[in-house]
């Protein structure tokens, strides 16, 4: 049997999920070796603090405030500090001194993923990312390798935690956006500035990444639609579960064709959408992340998982690492990928759904007649319409909901434009779109 | 650019899997060119009798029934004939020949895996086999290699489409067992003969292979403890049902202690079971598969898809011909396997888990008294009973269903047993054991 020598790993970051990292690769370390061949030697943890506090029990010397110096020694480099820089730098620096690299950073990803890739590929190192979309559970790997022989056709994902333990909670227990996001950040789901979860930024982050590798071109991240959960209300959610449906924030990337150009187009958007609740996508509770994925001879499949978390994302850094270290011991391809396909992509203007819309109208005649011609004016054709409890009375306000068929974006905004201009409809109370 | 010559495949087996292999390669040609980095040549397709008519418009002349001469000449054979003579001989040839193997084929594997593994090992081939274990779900790859830096503690598998379909019929529609294999046979879901799958022959294949790459050992086909559903009732499924259970058949593997040596085991097993209906698990309707999997780090994830059928078995055929071929070409370790743990197998006996047992019995006095003496003599402690509807009236039979808390399997056996020769016992209707 050959003997290797042992391959050395350097980690940046020792926050959570730093943390678990090393403690796995210590506790583990016979498992480790025997999986690899080859021993993994945790060279060093870098950190800015080294008097902060680490969750777990490590080895004092582990610790280094001088990163460079670590990744020049290293034949991989874990980067689980986040942010885009110093994070950039770095990974630049281990890709040029000749490291593989795993990454957990998404933010990362979808802002410098073009210029990290290319650098990787000029030397010939890999980068590794399984942890950067929905925690533990293997999406990356599945959409590089296992499909790599079939055709996505669909990706919709709830791929951000946070947001749906808020969605959630909403649905089953009746609670207020605020009360909800309140909770959530009590128990340590939501942060103290939600912005990045509630806005949905964290979720067009994954929608990028994600789309990049299910359609094999470049999606930046700039042109992923995105709109978050704030304006949902619990009467929106409350109506939605009456008529079967559930609001989660979904990722949607699909390959779609131009209506205008009949070109082959993909779309890629992240908004919060009425699924109905026979969905396997509408059991997914709590802070769970989970990817449903279209193929065209795959058909549907689903992976479900925790999406974050310290031990959840450090099992997704250590599997990408056993591959990495694989690799340096014994070489070969890596993973696959390819951005050969350069689809272009379809503006959001132009992509179909469907809408729920609900509206404040004067509870007199015509207003139906109004409404519906406003629909039709602007070529969205009306699949039902259901006029609400407290209606009946001449002269009362009613509450009027609308469900349309596919039509396309712009016409569909148009017609919400025009219907807040009516003169007997008080308010668009909301509107939401239907994925299915 | 480093331009590679042609990756020549050959295609053993033209049935439904095989044509659909065959022109998917044919029709995406371009596609698995940028892909790999070479074109994928198929040098032809190997049948028994060129006169039986395809399932795809396939060019007549790739055609042949010289299996040996078109291994012979190939740098990747793909084996989807089924059965075990002569896709063994076949596969030992390839792999001595140099050609890295696509299998799909699980019953060889579970039957002849070692073997196999063992003379790709020693000329350092590759056998790939993700389509053998639920269809075009992705399960394979994530454990020999997304969970490779974690431990999986337990698996729970619905790995058999035929019977979930059947069991989902029977749970939803309230039909009969021979109802709905009636009607799984006529819609093409169970074969003529229904053994190897409504008796669990091939759920247990799939453990053997799930259970050997989850727990890094090897778990022959013949230490799986297999029970199929015959003898599932609609009364059992119904009565499961009003206590919140949906029955399923399930491969469950996992780590254990063995209580008497104090050493870590593993046991694998496949069972119809009761299981929550809040558990991910009791969503998968249909003929639909699922893997649930319970992992140190990564927490519970779970994967999801169509289990079998001629296009989904194609796509992880691919994904995997996709891997072999870049492999091919660029060199490299190729997939994660790793045998070296080597832990026992826990003896069924020696299982621990919850039993769900129907009893009829004369509705006298001291009856009760009689049976939960019986199950406190044999260690077995209960965590319900329940009187069903029908009884109340001295000497007429009554039914009672008994729920346990966590026993060892050969205390529960032992305990029905003995259940079944009280004189107050007309009948032990059934018992079935809970997962969760």
């Amino acid at each position: 049997m050959i003997e290797y020598r042992n391959v050395r790993v350097a980690l940046l970051g020792g926050g959570t999920v730093g943390a678990q990292v090393a403690r796995l690769l210590l506790e583990h370390k016979e498992e480790f070796a025997s999986r690899v061949g080859a021993s993994l030697e945790l060279t060093g943890i870098a950190v800015r603090n080294l008097d902060a506090a680490r969750s777990a029990d490590l080895p004092k010397e582990l610790f280094t405030t001088d990163a460079e110096s670590l990744i020049l020694g290293a034949d991989i480099v874990i980067e689980v500090m986040g942010g885009l820089e110093p994070a950039r730098s770095y990974i630049l620096q281990a890709i040029n001194s000749g490291a593989d690299v795993v990454t957990a950073n998404k933010a990362l990803l979808a802002t410098h993923g073009t210029e990290l890739f290319e650098a990787a590929e000029r030397v010939g190192a890999q980068l590794y990312f399984e942890a950067a979309v929905a925690g533990a559970i293997p999406i990356i790997r599945p959409l590089r390798e296992s499909l790599a022989g079939d055709r996505v056709k669909r990706i919709m994902g709830i791929v951000n935690g946070t947001t749906n333990y808020i969605l959630d909670k909403m649905d089953t227990e009746g609670a207020s956006f605020d009360d909800a996001l309140a909770v959530a950040t009590e128990l340590g789901y939501a942060e103290a500035d939600p912005t990045a979860d509630v806005d949905a930024f964290d979720a067009a982050q994954k929608a990028s990444i994600l789309a990049s590798l299910a359609f094999h071109t470049t999606i930046p991240l700039e042109s992923v639609y995105r709109e978050g959960i704030r304006e949902i209300s619990g009467k929106t959610v409350e109506l939605a579960k009456k008529a079967g449906y559930v609001v989660k924030l979904l990722a949607v990337c699909e390959r779609v064709t131009d209506q205008d150009s009949g070109v082959e187009a993909v779309s890629a958007r992240v908004y919060p959408a009425l699924i109905s609740r026979e969905h396997p996508l509408a059991a997914v509770h709590k802070a769970n992340n989970a990817v449903f994925v279209e193929a065209e001879a795959a058909g549907s499949l689903m992976f479900y998982g925790a999406g974050a978390g310290g031990p959840e994302t450090a099992s997704a850094v250590l599997g990408d690492l056993v591959s990495a270290a694989r690799r340096h011991i014994i070489g070969g391809p890596g993973l696959g990928s390819s951005l050969e396909a350069n689809i272009e992509m379809l503006p959001f203007s132009k992509i179909q759904t469907r809408y729920y819309i609900g509206l404040s109208v004067l509870d007199q005649k015509g207003v139906l007649a109004n409404v519906a011609n406003v629909f039709s004016d602007n070529n969205v054709s009306v699949e039902f319409v259901q006029q609400s409890v407290d209606s009946g009375v001449q002269g009362r306000e009613a509450t009027l909901i609308v469900g349309t068929h596919f039509a396309q974006e712009s016409d569909l905004q148009l017609t919400v434009e025009k219907l807040s201009k009516l003169e007997s409809v008080s308010a668009v109370d909301f509107f939401i779109r239907i994925e299915d």
